[in-house]
């Protein structure tokens, strides 16, 4: 027994899981209110995890361990920490804590951590901070939101660029504002444009003689500070770049994102896909409520709950059908099945395409052609297929004809719409990912029902 | 109109979506037969974007650039070109381009350009290398797919713990084998084990006699060459990481995995997740052939298939019940979509929590019970709406109440089903996000059909 215990908690360490002995141990002490207890078992935790916990522990636990041990909260967690509860965290932390918190950030991490916060606790945490960080934030939260601007931190290492690397290594030793972690030492020219950049390996291994031009790397990209950050996420993977230089309208060098937190909204990105994909509010979070969750769930399934009265307006049109030959009902929730899973494996291949920019006008219209013949063949596969089941099932050979017909149609259909919708969404300027599920399942459940009760009508009675 | 033009362009390139212009240009100089205009207008792309330009041309254009352009094909590109086509494209260069490319790389790079390919085909490359690369290409295959020991770079900057500064800067100006991009010097014990790392911005702003120990980071993680590389991108995006040391059963360094190497992960670990919820083979790309793209989704439609089969079989159990009251066959597929529907948002949630480490023992049941509550709710108030629809539709009450309590059944049912197979999935050591999809809606379209035409043949008849 012991034996396993071991084990176990071994393989919750390599996943990086929380471990539960240590959750449950830390619970216990707040039950207990033993502050001490709490203190020594948090200690070890990353800032990360810390945040985490508060996430998945029920709201009274939390409140209670803010109480017994909130003095400890600082800045690093609260950035951690989701925008679920953050608000929450924040609240009920004492003012001198919240200060200190604070004002050991970078200035990117104070604009994440507020600008989703009520004016009233933005203003407590703007007056906070040290005049110079004060005005460095306003002046971030003057970008959109989600752009560039809002992702970059403003201290920048620069170098004018005829220095040699001599002159920037002294310099760099001499200065005592640098930031927690640089990478790259950017080169300007007398305007403050970004013109090259120098990483700090080859900055080490070059000659102090050297001019820090012939050093910089080859390839080197800035990124507007109107850019939207899921195409800062995607050009950091993209182009593999581990920091790049931010400028304005006039070129000029005002910031420099890092690849950890492009890498986060990569992550974010990714989960609003997948969250939209499935028609759940993309705010969603561990620590919701129910009255949140259902907030949140309720207008979607409302949307599908329309669509599903429209598709049965259409098998109400052919009642009479129904009536004189009931397998019609057994069967038809096939044919709107097969269509709708059709679809959505297109749309979501779609979605991901143009997301990752790989779906453009080069290969639109190669793409789509290559959807319509999967549609086809596909339906062809399972006319065949689920033809000699329904001719087998209802002895009748012309059911599975019209079962046959009825699926090569919709899974045709899917296939276009699959691909069709999400395009014509992105144009408009929709995210594709939001409403393209029901879109196309709409379309795949009013043909599938269309095509297979009209062609039964027409054929069989 | 002109005006237009450049402002598209411009539109295009800021999001960083390859230039359609440029891409036509290199089609129509493919088309020439140009191969100087066709160099010139690849020269200035990003290996990247070349990449993505092969995956997304036609077959034939494929070839044709490769057959004009071939030797200008280096490693980065032949890196960054997407499993779907890669092997094509390594077998169409030739032998010398192909030795030429692959020298120049690192080894995690090799490793992750072979480990796919056919055996013949890695001998090719293996035997292309130098011979110290090629031990470390090959050390590095022994270790599972998808582990640690695939991802890391083996080139490693270390120094001895007892170091100073001034020994460390002047150990990396003689060095003259570091890597492309490091970013840490890891200091190492006597028997070369990791005891921290420090990162290249506090070398360089520390005295020369400081010790590095003291300037060392504070928080310090080594990942095992065994760990998944699923966790390993987990952990960097958890505790932002920049670079990590990979470690043996014996806690000795072995290598070094960057963060862009873990993005990369992250990204690909997305993309299956998204596309595995879809039921698409993950390993669909947008080069993918008819006959490719028909292989990955047939079997899945084939699944669903059997269980839209499966849901028939319910319906056909009340054929007696609907040739009373067609008006069950119209109403019938509303309550299966939207327990469907109300199943695939639950089960959405619960597979990203899965993996983002948010679903844990410590939580688990009150997730559940927060998915049951709001499945109770949001049935409760779909019941309300449906049963009045239905009432007025067919002018007839019990129709309506009818209906409500097979909604409340059917997403209470949804709701824990939505979590629980997922869970069990994950228990079982299976891919959550692979199967869970298909036996949730299997399990709302039987159970809607059952409540609905089960409780109208019980009290309507």
């Amino acid at each position: 027994m012991a034996e396993l215990r071991a084990e176990e908690v071994e393989r919750e360490e390599e996943d990086y899981r929380l471990d539960a002995d240590v959750v449950d141990a830390i619970l216990e002490a707040v039950e207990a209110q033993d502050a001490a207890e709490l203190s020594r078992l948090m200690e070890p935790l990353h800032a990360a995890d810390i945040a985490d916990l508060l996430e998945q522990v029920s709201g009274a636990e939390r409140r209670e361990i803010i109480r017994l041990w909130g003095r400890e909260i600082d800045g690093e967690i609260l950035t951690e920490i989701d925008d679920a509860i953050r608000e929450e965290v924040i609240q009920a932390l004492p003012r001198d804590v919240l200060t200190e918190a604070v004002r050991e950030l970078d200035s990117d991490d104070v604009v994440d951590l507020i600008e989703d916060l009520e004016e009233p606790q933005q203003e407590a945490i703007l007056e906070a901070l040290e005049e110079a960080d004060r005005a460095a934030v306003e002046k971030s939260l003057t970008y959109p939101e989600y752009s560039a601007g809002r992702l970059m931190q403003r201290e920048v290492v620069t170098a004018p660029e005829h220095w040699t690397v001599g002159e920037a290594i002294d310099y760099i030793r001499k200065a005592d504002w640098l930031p927690d972690q640089f990478y790259h030492i950017i080169l300007v020219d007398p305007g403050h444009h970004p013109v090259a950049y120098v990483t700090l390996g080859r900055l080490l291994s070059a000659p102090r003689t050297t001019p820090m031009r012939d050093i910089a790397e080859e390839s080197f990209r800035t990124i507007s500070v109107y850019q939207e950050e899921a195409d800062v996420a995607y050009a950091f993977n993209q182009y593999h770049l581990i920091s790049a230089p931010v400028v304005d309208e006039d070129e000029r060098l005002v910031g420099v994102i890092t690849i950890d937190d492009a890498m986060s909204v990569l992550d974010e990105e990714h989960e609003e896909d997948i969250l939209r994909l499935a028609g759940v509010g993309e705010e969603s979070a561990i620590s919701d409520t129910v009255v949140e969750t259902v907030r949140q769930r309720l207008p979607w399934l409302f949307v599908n709950l329309l669509t599903a009265i429209l598709a049965s307006g259409v098998i109400a049109l052919f009642e009479g059908t129904i009536e004189r030959l009931v397998a019609l009902a057994v069967l038809m929730p096939i044919v709107a099945s097969m269509g709708g899973n059709a679809g959505t494996q297109t749309l979501t291949v779609a979605v991901r395409a143009l997301a990752t920019k790989n779906l453009t006008e080069s290969n639109v219209w190669r793409v789509v052609r290559r959807e319509a013949l999967v549609g086809l063949v596909n339906g062809a596969a399972f006319a065949v297929i689920m033809g000699c089941v329904a001719w087998v099932w209802f002895d009748t050979a012309v059911l599975g004809l019209v079962i046959g017909v009825a699926m090569v149609v919709n899974l045709f259909v899917a296939a276009v719409a699959g691909i069709v919708v999400p395009l014509g969404l992105e144009k408009l300027g929709a995210d594709p990912a939001l409403a393209s599920g029901t879109f196309v399942t709409t379309v795949t459940d009013v043909v599938g029902f269309f095509a297979f009760l009209g062609l039964a009508g027409a054929v069989l009675l």
